[in-house]
């Protein structure tokens, strides 16, 4: 059994990590910690885990070796500490945007100011496996994804594998979110009353997120157009695009059918009837799918590409977990079963 | 016209209240209150107000002599500074529940703490038009009502006015409830992704909203139980109570109808079929008016009463508007023509 | 008073009307036919409408001759009766699709059948005051709006009037809409437990209101992409397009300000801080605003401008009842004075 | 590996059945029929099963044999051709409301019709297994439950096996469900925007879970108060009640705490404070917990017993699964340690 701590348990991200390690087969949680909830069970916090676990919240002073280390930590934070958590852990995955670019002039640009250890960003891979599968299984530091990113990058990467996409050509995705997103932490525009139902385009632009698709994806032109929608869990990406000169309906067929041959968790939800023909995020919450879908208007070229993904799981927790069992050689898929619920 | 201000303007009661009095035919809004909003626009708080009004908010120290004044505080404020109101208007609606108990030691029990102006507690009348039509239309002093009590309340009414209920038997009122009746202000349960589609049953005894139906019913044996769910405005009380021997199906008619058409903001909902066979708060929504419904198991003399209202209308702005209108001698609806929205 | 009367006053659309029309200072509703309903009460139906009217719905046979007769049915069926029609009133306002576009061709395109009355396509007005308000004061034949055209449409106006838009570039309208747009009949799609919380993108291409975003903006190279979201009411239109060289955000503000200025019934909603800062279709509910946001990337010329409706008012019987005003020479805003709710 | 099939499983509780037992480790799903979707992928019907199986559902009529059968049909069908089931397969769990009642008078009275296999009643074990642990155990037909039921006898059960409970007085269970307890079949109260958000007290009486409660409880005087909430998935049953004189909270605390200890899908919540501090159905989505809450006004003797669960899981499917695996020797828990999402 592998020894897992996490710091900052108590958020979104911590609690869903805490969900798959405390039933992950080969893993042990030893330690969660939290200032805020410090001494409290961890099931008070996230209540789903009554009865699932007797796990306190303890400090980050008081934090002991381990084998992998969790960081879930607000953006900003585990830069700062990164020399003491490699003294304590060989490997390493951090949820926050702190290692998730590897340039530290794109950081600097996307996140306002300059990054506390430049020097450590190459050291990290980009956690998700669909793009990185190879450099993750010899990986000692991960860094986690951003959910609206890994929505828009995995809706892209059938086009860009291709080569389809015709990268001249503006890219704009457009992103509607469920209200996790924002975090456990309240404030106005989560208020129920506020937020229920709501249509909210509250990012037509420079969502910093882009920086990881122009990284990923090689894309200079994209824009991330953000609209909060009314649900919890789960994010869609639409994302419009062209495609080169002479591509056709079944190029985009071929090239989706391989993404979802080489990733476990791709799936192309494409039918010609019944109300489950396009991917939708409801169905994956919990879940670790990404469902891709996309359609084709032959006289301009257009392409739309949809990716719907739970955004705690592929978008943050689910991609941590796959990428730490490339790490640590287990099966790619352990801890991940759960398919999402229908109806929900 | 009437000039009419509100102190404590920003909140949802605050913000009911703008709506209905700017587009009230008699009343002439002259100024409106908040500490925390001071100095800005009415329509950067109440955002359906935008184009409707130039109104700001102005500091309660800076309010002037007025014919109607609305407090709209948060409880336990206006019994502070209601010599200083009188001196200010002839008319005074209080929607907190600072007036809205007649009996200082009730007001003791139910609110933990002495009424710091228990002589003004029996010059106000309490402002459910259904119960004290003609106290309000001489009165100058006007309570609000809780919302939660004048949905039991309505319920009950037309069982308690023809008799027809055995008050010596238990009455449990079970309330269903959106989100807005917490108020404008963030808490931790109202944060979204913990407040959406929930059902929370968050206070099985002792709602202090359970004083106004002792109070306005008489009874003594009654239980408010209040759950939270998935809506944002209405509530939903279902009334459980007894009927004295012999009461049949058709005494409940006659008293319902009676009730509906002595009051014009009554209705009876009970279809045998289509979808709308019962009181629903959803269509509601802005509207003043109070649906009720009813069943009666004749083996054991069960009866239940079910009343729909949206309560910052009915109970709470809706009502108080309909007060000042009887109090002010206007049409008892008038300015409260909106009937609800279907589909909502 | 007018006499007004509704063909097909069973669905949403008709029931909104009903709503509008009965409150109405200058109309009076004389019949509704429904050959679903045919007898029942008009608020067995719509159960707003409850003590607010007495009328039945009659067959659609008996129509009588009238002032202003309403067409409220199914699409493709008006333009087989249209002369039976224009024999029993003068004034005719049909809110299907037939005869929202003045070129018969271009109705064959995206519809997929020849138009039955084509002879009749150029003696409607389309009913949107913000395009043709003087034509609509001299009309005899208003045409009614598709929804998600006028959310896109609204959206383009500013631009396209202060010619500030490259028309040359691709306009992607991403709308937002909610489940009320699928109109009152049952479908598997709308069944509550796989139509709540979602988010659907449902028609990446080829939506049919397509046809009057060209027509109305003169655009070609536009492309409508439907996402049906968790809400009853309401659409949002995300616009993106390309201004011509050398726009900047003052000229955005200029053009936006003007078209607000011109039009009761526009506002724009752009607040740097708080939590309404953009327009979202939640509060709009009931009312006949439309909400107008924008934003521009200077480096790309990348304009999104947002629009906020409710589907069933503005972008169906609202805007209907708003072009009857200017045709019978009433107050454009007559009826039509309910501001929406917050919150709601 | 046991092999199980599935009659019936298009529906809602076929569909969580076969996510429950394709991940089951013990059991391999040979067959799954359905007449509407003969043919046909069950990931097409149940879209979060895609890439998860490649079963098509089959005819019943090529129904082979299996090791056990689940039925899953519509109520009043599985009673007519129990003896060919019987012949198929030795353990039979019938999800419907059929063999639920042991007594066929009570089955008329409450359904309505004479039983078509009354001698089969006493064959079969209620299906939950916190009240026939035992007797599953040596079983060979079981009943299913039904959800409303149980999240009555589950609020009841501390009280009834501590003997706290005045069997004399009434007993009044009010119940908030949520839409997916219709069904998969579409109908008019079910489509979105009549559904959304809807608070509808749609049975005050007479639902016929409440045989179960009077069956499986011993109870007389008992009441199941239906209401319609905003969500898809869980029951809350609210549970009033009268304690025995002399009953304390401490004696609850101790009948609540030891029901828990006994059964591994029981949780008590009762916090003092956090915003988790009542049972709450929404993290139950998935999962097989029952969660308990309790309250008791010590003047009154009025005691509220809470009970939430997920209606599709320990209300149907995952009772099912638990009683399969006390009936055929598993671990009890196997196959249903999924423990809900939070947030969701």
């Amino acid at each position: 059994m592998i020894r897992a701590s996490i710091i900052g348990g108590s958020g979104y991200t911590g609690g869903e990590l805490l969900r798959l390690l405390i039933h992950h087969p080969k893993v042990e949680v030893i330690q969660a910690t939290s200032r805020q909830k410090l001494g409290e069970y961890v099931y008070q916090t996230h209540p789903n885990l009554r009865k699932q676990t007797s796990l306190k919240f303890t400090s980050p002073e008081e934090l002991q070796s381990t084998d992998v280390l969790f960081l879930a930590l607000p953006h900003g934070q585990a830069q700062h500490d990164i020399e003491r958590y490699a003294e304590l852990a060989e490997h390493i995955i951090d949820l926050s945007a702190d290692f998730r670019l590897r340039n530290a002039d794109l950081y600097l640009k996307w996140y306002g100011e300059a990054h506390a250890a430049p020097d450590w960003l190459t050291k990290f891979v980009y956690g998700l496996p669909e793009l990185h599968r190879t450099e993750l299984r010899s990986a000692n530091y991960i860094s986690g994804v951003g959910c609206n990113a890994t929505a828009g990058n995995l809706g892209l990467l059938p086009l860009i594998r291709a080569n389809l996409l015709d990268r001249d050509k503006p890219v704009i995705i457009e992103l509607k979110v469920g209200s996790s997103e924002g975090g456990a932490a309240v404030n106005p525009g989560s208020h129920h009353p506020e937020r229920s139902g709501v249509v909210r385009t509250y990012a037509p632009y420079g969502h910093r997120h882009t920086a990881e698709v122009i990284q990923e994806m090689g894309l200079q032109n994209v824009t991330l157009t953000m609209t909060s929608v009314g649900m919890v869990r789960g994010a869609l990406a639409t994302v419009h695009g062209y495609v080169n000169e002479g591509v056709a309906l079944k190029d985009l067929w071929q090239a989706y059918r391989s993404a979802v041959a080489e990733n476990p968790f791709l799936r192309v939800v494409k039918e010609r009837r019944g109300i489950y023909r396009v991917p939708e995020p409801k169905i994956l919450a919990g879940s670790n799918y990404a469902d891709l879908g996309f359609d084709l208007d032959p006289d301009t070229g257009h392409v739309i590409s949809i990716c719907a993904i739970d955004n705690l799981m592929k978008g943050a927790s689910g991609s941590a977990v796959q990428s730490m069992n490339l790490m640590l050689g287990f099966e790619e898929t352990l801890g991940l079963e759960f398919p999402g619920l229908h109806p929900i």
